[in-house]
């Protein structure tokens, strides 16, 4: 078989790449999975850059990525559904299906989550993959593996928009025009918002925010919270406020401006991560009875309904992608990340031929 | 007819008795109550010292009072549901009935609410009261003119416990033991709550928590937040946190162990008003996935199932009434609940007989 | 002021064109509108035929339509949203805004709704109406008074698919292709629904839905529920059958096969009126644990998001329009409906000259 | 190790008693439970009369018997919830765990529900059973093995009043006076309800109702539907209707009248199994806007609560026990529960000692 080369953590800035076995199935249940593509999200960077994210330490060496499309080569005895020559997007979290959570439909706040690329579970950035069947969807004819890579971004961003409840004809606000607050944007257009506010501190980011999904963008200023609400209000026509309002950014004025943006009984969802701690508006959302919700990666249907959007055409992740490099290469990725040059690159698994055109 | 006199709050700390013409009818949709109890609200007081709540000024002079019941003395003539002589508890707030708020079923958050003790509007502490008769609850034989006048505070709480989608068979954390957070207890318990904790900083309150409602208490210390909760959820073996936390304090360092002491996946709502904004603990939010709900006054079907909560016999508001005075020592009785040392207090109205032993 | 001629029925099959007064403003929040267009309803072709739907019987003289747009003409005292020249569509049913439905924001459950054309009320088939300003909806600038007349059915629909709790991604089967029918499958596609199955016995219908607004069609077949929907879920791929079906026919033979199309834990919405009782599969609804619902009219929020959908384009109700023909020939337009000649005609106002190429 | 004899039916009306070997572990996350108690629900007794329910048919011997408590006597080694010793209610339907429906939360609609009795699973009438530890639920110390058998046909009845969705202050009609029936009005009156109306056709079934839970009763006539509709709001005092209704039946006078006492807006349930057509007022539904569900089993938290209840002592279900039998004597039980002289008997395991004055 094939290279499983690996892309490891060590500490802080200190990567390597090894070859590792391949893994085996694990359960009848189980598929292998040749990883074709992977993106890099802000937390892969941040782990890279700092070794830890809240309570979650990289202790020992760790392979990053979890963003991955693949190709199925081994299906378990138990599998029905996959077929060795699939192409699925991966799912990277994998509950433990007998917590009450899980057994009420919210697999997500299981914890006993294995999560990719979390300490101390390895992630995706390697030869090959497994994961149980039903945590890898196919994809349709029309979905490349590139745009596959794409689904755990989208997902994020679909479980953020239903946790917002946006119904068709509603006004939503998107604090944020990174990947995942361009994705929430395009997400509530597709779920038939009339009105999708982009904000963000950068006019470029805005303007393919514009391209991509916004109705409306606007540039935050260096005013207070409530000043930079009234504007969007003003500026987005959205009368008494925002239906919905999704922050992205984890940025404490843009939090503080979602609950002065959003209309008395509205809804803002808290999607992206920052401090922890912030100065927040608590009487807005008592006096104004707003119903605010977190949002934590994504759960039933999510994937599924993220393929579908991509399938339809709703949605054209291809947008973000702004080029694909050798599995080689990944330390050069996750710099072009960490310095804000793209929107999302993808790496070529270790066993890919990368076509620079592509 | 009889006395129409009024308690009338001219500027702060400076309040009159004036009698004020009996007011009339305004469409064949209203009746005429002739006030026979109020209590008095955290707000009254407010107004009283400070002369304003938040962006609401008393400017001219206001009558005070918006928790009361009284008597039908005359129906309109477009009125069926009501005759003279039927004691009702009197709703203080109207909706215009016409706004996107109020034809969706969320009158309470009517731009346009005609509020009883809001300024400029006067309030019930009056002899004769004029309101629409679906905004007056008749109240059953076995239900007091007295406890009518507590019918206001148990909306509130009824609201409150509804934001929270308090369901039988949860555990409920109140924060806050005072008026409001008491009856949240007692209405959390009427919901079928199995645990209730009522959580306060003065033991004799949480004392009488644990006579009313609650099934356990908590003392609250001068340690972090988080060690609140975490104490909370120790003492009174909540597991993996609270099903729903409800802050009816206003009080900060509460707000913040609300958001600790929560499950993931949980609830929260933020009941009691206090500072505008607070330090909050905004990634406990986003990372447990909780919902955060604002309540504000109450709505459809909160006054009927706060009667229906009274006479069942469910929640015994009489408990919470430590004396009645007259009218004319309506000033003593604010100072009374200023200074802390009673639950609630009613003030007869002017027309009223008080009969000290009640 | 110009004619308020008006369309009687006067019984059965027996209508006559009367000149009445033209109407005055009831109240300060009313205001007075000149009906440009009305569409014809399957009720009034009913009433026109028969005299009576159910209970309400046409015991006097009464005015027929209730699908109209009109122009504003006069606005009472306290009417801030409209002004004379507006174009709006007509919300036909007031309801009292006082009873428990109606507080509860389900105000077209009002027992004592006041409906356009349903005995004894008049209808809009007239020169003047008068309406209250929060029921008249003003037309955007790229929606035309024709389509303003759309918009009724099109709040019918918007309210059933609401009913229906339509989600992206969903599979959506409409029972009936006449305009309601027509109407909900493009709803359900506005609402990003993935697959929408018209079904219906006459072929010509599937074809317009198929190009109007329906991914797949199905000819229903004389054969037993059970297999037409078998078919059905065979034809369009829907794997355990449908997320959400509709039943637009009111006719028994659809209705059974809704309940066996519908997958476990899917919903079904009974939106067509045909016979009081019919042989149902309740056994289906128990074991699949269906939620069934039924839809009457339209409520809060409907036409504003029916207007929504036609202002952005995402439903043409034009191409439901077969012709417009002036008040005179009103009768004529009855007789095209009851033939199925047509989709929808509107009726011109009296006041109104057709441009017979509109 | 003790005896695992098991009651084998063969075929309609012939039952054995089979010694056979007592089952193995067959995962980490599984325990074995000596069985205490099993309770015989009505299902058990139409297999044990017909050979078949609907599609199920046993086509080899299938040991009886859902309704079971027990105690553990060896643990997994993943299972870290439950020890030897501990006495648990067996919840007795196991779920794939990976389809949608699982997946999303509503295992009970598992297409791959591996289901105690029901063909061609063998059921709980034995010495041992083996379970997943997630779905056996520890006894308080309070609850004894006997209520723990009657947790079973409890989480029945919880799982339809959520489908109810039964709010505080509700009026409830149940139909039906069977074990389910009662049941679900015990746990109508828990959830809060200020009415419950319990409908047989039996009075003395109406006398027992009455005193374990009803609030009122009806003894239902040979008169059309409709009017039995209209006495019970009449006798009960239900005004414009029951918020909610309960079908515990499956009998058709009773879903007909269901249809018709249910209040504009309210919401009905079909818990009861029954003809799989029948004739079923459809425009009531549909012209009232009534939310009717199905109820299938038991799912997500159901059997948690049903044990809050009995230990909480707001359900005593030791009431609906009319005596336990030693193994040797079930076919005697089945008979008695056939002929409808008991509402619950509990058949003891095959090593339990039976005191006759339990």
């Amino acid at each position: 078989m094939a290279s499983n080369l690996s892309f490891v953590l060590n500490k802080p800035n200190d990567v390597t790449f090894e070859e590792r076995p391949v893994p085996k199935l694990q359960s009848p249940h189980d598929v292998l999975v040749a990883v074709n593509y992977t993106g890099i999200c802000g937390s892969d960077v941040h782990y890279w850059q700092h070794g830890a994210i809240g309570h979650f330490v990289v202790k020992d060496p760790m392979v990053l990525g979890h963003e991955s499309a693949g190709t199925v080569v081994e299906v378990g005895a138990a599998v029905t559904t996959l077929r060795p020559g699939d192409r699925v997007a991966l799912e990277p979290g994998y509950p433990c299906r007998r917590c009450a959570n899980c057994l009420a439909g919210r697999y997500n706040l299981c914890p006993d989550m294995v999560f990719a690329a979390t300490p101390p579970i390895d992630g995706t950035l390697t030869g090959f993959w497994v994961a149980p069947a039903d945590f890898c969807y196919r994809l349709p004819d029309g979905v490349s593996l590139q745009e596959g890579a794409l689904i755990e971004p989208l997902a994020v961003a679909v479980h953020i928009v239903r946790q917002a409840r946006v119904q068709p004809g509603q006004s939503v606000v998107v604090m944020g025009a990174g990947p995942v607050g361009l994705l929430c944007a395009a997400v509530a257009r597709a779920f038939g918002a009339s009105k999708v506010v982009s904000v963000d501190i950068v006019q470029s980011k805005l303007d393919f925010a514009r391209s991509f999904a916004a109705t409306h963008t606007y540039l935050s200023q260096r005013v207070p919270a409530e000043e930079n609400a009234r504007r969007i209000v003003a500026e987005a026509e959205l009368g008494a406020g925002a239906d919905a309002v999704i922050d992205a950014s984890g940025a404490e004025p843009s939090i503080q401006a979602s609950l002065h943006v959003v209309k008395v009984g509205g809804t803002y969802v808290q999607g992206g991560m920052g401090k922890a701690d912030i100065n927040f508006p608590i009487m807005a959302l008592c006096l104004k009875e707003v119903t605010a919700r977190g949002s934590f990666r994504y759960g039933s249907g999510d994937y599924k309904l993220a393929i579908e959007l991509v399938a339809t055409g709703k949605i054209d992740v291809k947008r973000l992608i702004n080029g694909v490099v050798a599995f080689k290469d990944a330390e050069e990725a996750f710099k072009k990340v960490k310095e804000g040059q793209v929107i999302k690159i993808l790496i070529a698994g270790p066993n890919e031929k990368v076509d620079q055109s592509s």
